[in-house]
């Protein structure tokens, strides 16, 4: 073995990096144990690491060597490693192992989490992991997947410890002590009755504090904030951030407790929601990770830009109607942009401040007249602004056609109608959409051809009238 | 009393409306208790609802009417609503609150929420409400004033408990009835040596399931995760979130225990800091909110549009140099904003992209060269696609011209060029800027501008060539 990658240095280097929580020294440390081609290596400075570390490490394998991996770790730290890694890069380690190793690593998995890399294998693939694993376990898994993906039934854990109303505090703690290694995360402890109908919560804390004796009814909080399980998995998440909750029980349509859905999801689903809303305002999919192929990322980004194509025809077309303008005054052609430009940008900060604002919740129905006026107000102030000193730039580029005063002034009107516009339009797309039941944050594509040809119209347009072109 | 304004009446429509959710219908019947006048009968209201119901309802209320309606609160109770108002919101009551009355209730708040407030105040002001709270409050808001708004420091809570090393599990518990009820939420629980240093942590669940003599030494976690209090927010918000941790605990510099980071401030920051990156991508202030006046989002906005303007004499410039072919060719005139359009497209997407996976985590250091590969190759390979299509537009528009296939041919490379200068300049942009010690997504103001002036250069460049302008 070539010195450099004695295991013993190799180890030393990566447990060094690991307490430092420098990541990138890691990597390059399990490089190294990889490229040296002992897997032992490779597995023991994995094993000392912490979970989301290792995920990270062993992503930065490539796949063949990812199985490879997984061959050498024992099925519950396999497990731990998919869970970690994001669904879709789970998926496809799995897809890469047969049934027959696939289903004690998901028997050893999170049933959520499981249940998560089985909705995204192959069918029949799927279907024999399903039938390899343990009774329990399959089972679970089976009615996780019934729930659609974006649900709160399809994030919710269903393990979780319930209390029963009728036993005290002693009878608990008991309970506790059996089940507790196998509940995710035990600080709410939920009560139900004998139809196993949520009735109560108790806080883990209580349990601890309260004297023996003490009957659960007597100690539950009756008033629980709970979800069903059809409910979006965006509301449930917003609920949980809005009461400041760890855990957010979840409720099927008879009112039995059916799962739990924990915090480390909430922040998940947060940053997920978050970044969907910032990558559809560009045409960005969500799923969209600088790790993807080109191939994989001229797909996603080929029919949004396409579809921008299609909307630019409205500018191309209204320009079509000035353009005789243009062999006379060609300067308006030099000019014209800083009109679009800036009533894009009017329209894309608003169209961005609505869409944030209504994802986290704060957007009143009522007040959407109010916003508009708002929004148009501040475009048309601004577009004062920006229209005086538009006219400066246009007065000084002009100066040679003669024309130069009545160009400015040209400018500084359409800039500020522009404005008002591009705050208009910000407004009234997203709000649209959602009326229409569709995501606002995709409205994006429209807001720019609009301002695009409402530019070319007010500035074109009254400049056809001020400067006599007709 | 006018009958619609019935205590009864209002008060059972208000818990309906409560039950069901209902935040629309809640705030209705609560203005309709403020318009009675009858501030009892708001405060029952306010009192039937859930902190974060009661912040939302108190919010629509107008400042004066909150200043009313504090005054109708216990102590308790106005803490509990000024902990859940944003952080200005909250500023601007205790500013309309005299000293003698806020400093009540900034001792009933949690101190890391009364030093936020007491932060947001004027000097004197803020001066004279913490010598007028009680001594213990006075302190603890005073230290954590000391630490800047936006590090772990200014994000932590300094009541939590801290279990001793030496002493046993029944010693523990003991310790905690006598001590739970002020501690925020106490799950983990910090381990301390004489010195005060953190050494370990103990679940609250393992104190639970564990023998009661068992000492506190044998059951605690040493590996303890943690961070210092001058840490960024941000990067202790993402340590947790990576770690699925519930707290985090935060130390000086001698390693002594100083505070503890909870779960509702992780999901507090994660919220913010996107919403900063997806703001800032567009020019906006992070603290725009829709319900802004309008003066104030002007003053935001301006500079960001003054700036824009500013860049956009690179486009305006570079279209002076061909405002000649517009003369003899005005359909140039007509087209070259497609390529424009396209490019900007694509230089934001990938800026977008390049951001929000740099805020995750997810660009490693070492993977730059190759992203910028990546997404110049994306660009290029969708601009043989966009570009085909707009040649095929170009073919349309200019037919009369009798140069129509060389403009189409022309527009075809040009978008090619362009779409791939986007991917070039969406990624160096946010890359340079963060290597300069700026947040990366400030640099948006630069991508549009190269984009627009490159477009025009590769289009109207390549014209004057093909067309045999020169």
């Amino acid at each position: 073995m070539c010195p450099q990658y004695d295991l013993e240095i190799v180890l030393a280097r990566a447990r060094a990096a690991h307490e430092a929580g420098d990541l990138d020294a890691l990597i390059e440390s399990v490089e190294a144990a990889v490229e040296s081609g002992d897997l032992d290596l490779v597995a023991a400075v994995l094993a000392a690491l912490r979970p989301a570390d290792r995920a990270d490490v062993f992503e930065s394998l490539d796949l063949e060597q990812q199985r490879l991996m997984i061959g050498e770790l024992s099925d519950e730290e396999a497990a731990e490693i998919l869970e970690e890694l994001e669904d879709e890069d789970a998926a496809e380690v799995a897809t890469a192992l047969p049934a027959s190793d696939l289903a004690p690593i998901l028997d050893a998995m999170e049933p959520d989490e499981a249940a998560d890399v089985l909705g995204d294998l192959p069918g029949p693939h799927a279907e024999s992991a399903l039938e390899a694993m343990d009774d329990r376990a399959e089972a679970e898994a089976r009615s996780l997947m019934a729930y659609r993906d974006e649900s709160a039934g399809g994030l919710m854990t269903p393990e979780y410890i319930a209390l029963k109303a009728d036993e005290d505090v002693t009878e608990s703690i008991e309970r506790l002590r059996q089940l507790a290694p196998d509940a995710e995360h035990a600080y709410y402890l939920y009560v139900t009755d004998d139809e196993e109908r949520l009735v109560g919560v108790v806080s883990l804390r209580q349990l601890v504090v309260s004297p023996p004796g003490t009957p659960i009814a007597d100690l539950m909080d009756t008033d629980v904030l709970k979800v069903a399980a059809d409910d979006d998995q965006e509301e449930a998440a917003r609920f949980m951030a809005r009461y400041d909750l760890l855990a957010l029980p979840v409720v099927d349509d008879e009112g039995r407790l059916v799962g739990v859905i924990t915090h480390d999801d909430l922040v998940d689903v947060l940053e997920a929601e978050a970044t969907e809303d910032m990558y559809r305002l560009v045409g960005l999919d969500e799923e969209e990770r600088t790790l993807d192929s080109v191939s994989v990322s001229v797909r996603r980004r080929l029919p949004w830009l396409a579809l921008n194509l299609l909307m630019a025809l409205a500018l191309v077309t209204t320009l079509g109607v000035f353009e005789d303008a243009f062999t006379v005054v060609p300067v308006l052609a030099v000019l014209f942009p800083l009109v679009n430009g800036q009533g894009g940008n009017v329209g894309t900060q608003t169209m961005t401040l609505v869409v944030r604002s209504m994802a986290l919740g704060e957007v009143a129905r009522g007040a959407q007249a109010r916003l508009l006026l708002r929004e148009v107000s501040v475009g048309f102030v601004n577009g004062l602004v920006i229209g005086l000193l538009a006219g400066v730039i246009a007065l000084v580029v002009a100066r040679e056609t003669g024309l130069a005063l009545t160009i400015a002034a040209t400018m500084m009107v359409a800039m500020m109608l522009n404005l008002a516009a591009g705050g208009l339009v910000g407004v009234l797309v997203p709000i649209t959409m959602n009326r229409l039941g569709f995501d606002p944050a995709l409205g994006s594509v429209f807001v720019t051809p609009a301002t695009d040809t409402l530019g070319v119209i007010f500035f074109l347009g009254l400049s056809y009238v001020t400067l006599g072109l007709i």
